[in-house]
C-alpha cells in the first residue's frame, strides 16, 4: 500500500479500532492466477484473525494454507478543493480522497472440527451480540440443539496468522490547520461522524 | 465470491450504482507472491475503470499489464437474530451480516502521457465535483497552470479492461417478509439508510 509517511497509521490501538469498527473484511486469495474475493466478518484476537465460511464456499477447498489478505476500511470521503479556506488565496489545491484502511496479511488455515467451529461462533456471537444487545444478547443456546447442529455442520472455521500489518489514515494531515478544520467540519455536515472523529483525534 | 443464487446481484444498473456510490476501490494485485493493496477512487466508464495513482506509488512500476481486482463495497451491517419477529416463535435463527459488494476483474494498464492524465483527471473532477458542487464545481483551470502541471507530473493514469464482474447483494432476501421488514426498519433506525434503501427496492 502506497503510504507517504504523514499518512502512515502507526498507532496500534487505532489500527485495532479500525478493524473492530469495520469487521467485514474483503478477503482476497490468488488461486491459479485468479483473485478469489469473499466478504467475511472477522475478529482480530491477539495475533490471529478468526471467522468462518459456509461449507458450500469453495474457499476452504482451494485456499487452505495459502497466503491471504484481509482488507478493512473505515468511512471514506471525496474531498473538494472548495472546502479549503486557503483556496481563495492560493488556488493551489486539487481534489483528493480521505479514508482509513488496514490490510492484514497472513496464512489462511481452515478447521472442520466441531470444537473449532463452536469456539469461533461463540467468540463472534459474544462479541457482536454483546456490543449490540448487552444483557439481551442472543445466545447460541437460544436456538434448538438440532438447529444449531445443522448450522455448525454447514460452516468451516478459519484462522489467519497475521504476519504483516499495513495501515493508513489519510485524513488531511498534510493540510494547514484552517483547511484541516474545515474538512473536519464538512465531514460532520455530511454525517460522516466517524471520519470526523478520526480527524478530531489528530488535531 | 461465494454467492448463493438468492444473493446474486444480477441487475446491471444496480451493480453500476454500487460502484458509483462507493467509488473508492480496494485494488489488489498479486506480485511475486505478495498482495499489493491500494485504495483508489475510480470511475467505471462503459467497459473500463479509469483512475490515477501517485508517481511515487510503485504500483505502476510493478503491476503494469497485470490482472487486478477492484473491490467496491456498499454499507454493511451485523444482523442480530433478536430483530426477527419470528424468533420468538421458532428460535431458528443465527446472526449474519448484510452487505452489497462488487468485484471487478481485469488487466491494469498505466499511461504516462499528459493526454491520458489530463483526460482521467478531467473526467474524475467533472464527475465528483459536479455531483457535489454543481455550478460551483471546482475546475482544473481554477488552479495556476504551473501548479496543475506539477500535479500532473506527479501522477500516472491507468485504465482497467473489465473482463469479469462479480456482484452480491446480501440483504435478507432469504427471510420471510415479517423478518425482512423488521431488518429494514432496524437499518433505518441505525442510520444505515442506504442499506435500508437497497432492501426497500426489493420488497
Amino acid at each position: 500500500m502506497y503510504t507517504p509517511t504523514h499518512f502512515a497509521e502507526t498507532d496500534d490501538a487505532e489500527i485495532r479500532r479500525i478493524v473492530a469498527a469495520y469487521p467485514l473484511a474483503s478477503c482476497v486469495v490468488a488461486v491459479d492466477g485468479a483473485y478469489v474475493v469473499n466478504h467475511i466478518p472477522v475478529l482480530w484476537v491477539e495475533d490471529r484473525l478468526i471467522g468462518h465460511v459456509a461449507l458450500n464456499n469453495d474457499l476452504h477447498r482451494i485456499a487452505d494454507g495459502m497466503d491471504a489478505v484481509f482488507i478493512f476500511r473505515a468511512e471514506d470521503s471525496y474531498i473538494s478543493p472548495n472546502w479549503y479556506p486557503t483556496k481563495a488565496e492560493t488556488h493551489r489545491h486539487v481534489p483528493t480522497w480521505n479514508y482509513s484502511a488496514v490490510n492484514l496479511h497472513g496464512r489462511l488455515d481452515f478447521d472442520h472440527t466441531r470444537k473449532a467451529k463452536l469456539a469461533v461462533v461463540g467468540q463472534l456471537t459474544k462479541h457482536f451480540e454483546g456490543a449490540l444487545n448487552g444483557d439481551e444478547a442472543w445466545k447460541m443456546r437460544d436456538a434448538p440443539r438440532d438447529y444449531m447442529d445443522g448450522m455448525l455442520d454447514n460452516i468451516v472455521a478459519f484462522s489467519v496468522d497475521v504476519a504483516r500489518v499495513e495501515a493508513k489514515s489519510k485524513l488531511s494531515q498534510n493540510r494547514e490547520s484552517r483547511d484541516y478544520d474545515a474538512v473536519r467540519d464538512q465531514m460532520h455536515a455530511q454525517g460522516k461522524h466517524d471520519l470526523a472523529r478520526r480527524m478530531g483525534d489528530r488535531s
